[in-house]
């Protein structure tokens, strides 16, 4: 299943900020067809490094998605039933406009001059482009950690358009944890002499602080014990002991290769903005409480949590199971069982195939 | 109760890797008098970013010790019954050999040219100072964290000069989680030009990587609970909400400042060292087994561990009482109930106290 990135500019769009950013571009990808009644589209939001290509094969890089596992024919989200749309977000650099597209009033890229983007504003976005493709109601949203925090906004911004939401391993606020190991990032990129300021795009990318960066955030996906199974203390040339600094643990070549790796893919600035959007996100502001929020919804929810996940930990899950309960809303909750910490909703594709495909299916045949 | 730090130098010192340390000097501080008999000297070993200013206030700096709490008149630590002593590892730099010491052959400093240490080393350095003191057969070896380790890696190597033994919050082996986040801090510091190879100490130190390594840190010295009581949500200058990257997280600021303040008393290449030493060591080693290892010892043990300590969890203090018990060692075991996480062993006072206080009275009274 070849598929191609589409694009789509728009001619404005109004930021929470008080800012218009004009125009605005949309990176997307569709994988099965819309039905005539437009009734079955589900829109897929990706984590925070993730981009528009959730599922085939990209004809760009021969690369399959992200979520490859859990959308195509037959799989969770089943592309012989439903039209699936996954789009970048805005602020992102996968073509989606971010602080690396070009400012129009000055020709160069935004970098730091980029309005301050929230999540509120990715969805509205969203919004656009699924009008743009003719659907007026989505059946549903659905995705994993930065993506389960777009499906709260969603339902909270947009009641009447989306009829399942799937909020997997997230969160309807950020805690002083998680800020914190997005802080950590943020600097380890602006300590970074490349960054410069943020104004880096005709020189050499900030790549050292990114990769740093990087490293944080795949420590904090892992779980302690998936570490152990994958590397635990192995050396990666030797059997041991070490007697110097270039004795690598297998562990340590590993993140740095993931770091590096990152830098070829991804926008330093991206990072930052991104990563701010997700810490002043929370859902209940403007509302009072989460329930006064959530009790806008009209969705089915199933929101997924995972036992080893402590980077968006069950109890985050558990408060919007507590307050769409607290307001009588329609809610199932399942922890699954595992070991691979917050990758999990990337991997365990089973346990969350089964039920995603019973729930999607029950909602589609009660709402046709 | 004014302290001075006391300095001695030794010839020589033989490392674990083959190389010959010399000369190899020591700082350390002692609180309470050495009895007669020379059996009530009880040796306090520091944690990663402690120094030899263990207790008292500081005749140089006027700041109280680190474990200030915990040693001094009637406290768990009793000085009025006991001898207490603490000195700066190998590797560090608040007195003792490291790598920002003058090599001799050299007249500069070591940095990246010190030779690789171990927990081996500090501890044969640690036996050095008290045979010097006078000491043949401590009382107690006691410390948290890294100086949980160097406790039991005393208690191996010296068998027959350690009557008890407290390691707190501390591990037999790093596990890969562990290693990762050590890794992290030594690439941002490694990551910053001004590192230059390790060769900063004529010019700028790395202080931006420095302090990122030491955000990353505080991180995970604190736990998810703690951080949200400390900091939650709050924002440094307003109320709400969030509009541009310069409105701060109390949390952000918080990192940031403790990251900066490090800088002023560590030195980076000293944290490539000792985090090193921390993640190659594995008690295990070269005795096939903890057990095996820990077999060899003949003090009585206190492991103590805290239940939101997620850095050294008690699975990890679990397993040194398991091996102690399987060969029939002198074994007492504590879980204290704690929100402050890894910090909990320099915090929650009242516990410990009662604890050690009780413990150490006992092993005393036998040995007398």
């Amino acid at each position: 299943m070849i598929v191609e990135t589409e694009n789509v500019r728009f001619h404005s769009l109004a930021l929470d900020c008080g800012v218009t950013l004009a125009p605005v571009d949309v990176a997307y990808e569709g994988w099965g067809e819309l039905n005539q009644a437009k009734t079955n589209a589900v829109l897929i939001l990706h984590a925070f490094s993730g981009d528009a290509h959730a599922a085939g094969i990209s004809a760009e890089t021969g690369k399959p998605g992200w979520w490859d596992n859990m959308i195509g024919p037959g799989k969770a989200f089943d592309t012989n039933k439903y039209f699936v749309i996954c789009s970048n977000v805005l602020g992102g650099c996968r073509g989606t406009t971010g602080p690396s597209s070009l400012n129009p009033e000055t020709g160069r890229p935004y970098a730091m001059s980029f309005p301050l983007i929230t999540m509120g504003d990715m969805v509205r976005l969203q919004k656009m482009l699924v009008e743009h493709l003719g659907i007026e109601r989505l059946l549903a949203v659905a995705g994993g950690s930065m993506g389960g925090m777009q499906v709260l906004e969603w339902v909270v911004r947009y009641p009447q358009s989306v009829a399942a939401a799937f909020p997997i391993a997230g969160t309807a606020r950020h805690s002083a944890q998680q800020i914190a190991f997005n802080e950590v990032g943020r600097q380890a990129i602006m300590a970074d002499p490349d960054w410069n300021g943020g104004d880096y795009y005709s020189g050499k990318p900030p790549g050292r602080g990114l990769s740093v960066a990087r490293m944080v955030g795949h420590v904090t996906y892992m779980s302690d014990d998936s570490m152990r199974e994958k590397f635990g203390r192995r050396l990666r040339n030797k059997a041991s002991p070490v007697f110097s600094f270039d004795d690598e643990f297998e562990v340590e070549s590993y993140l740095r290769h993931r770091g590096t790796q990152f830098v070829d893919r991804f926008d330093a600035n991206s990072y930052l903005y991104i990563t701010k959007a997700m810490d002043i996100f929370d859902l209940a502001q403007g509302f009072g409480s989460l329930g006064a929020a959530l009790e806008r919804s009209q969705a089915r929810f199933l929101v997924i949590s995972f036992t080893s996940d402590w980077l968006y930990p069950s109890y985050q899950s558990l408060e919007i199971v507590s307050a769409l309960r607290s307001r009588n809303r329609d809610v199932a909750y399942c922890e699954l069982s595992s070991n691979y910490g917050h990758d999990a909703f990337l991997v365990e594709v089973g346990e969350q195939t089964e039920l995603i495909r019973g729930f999607l299916a029950r909602v589609y045949k009660e709402a046709g």
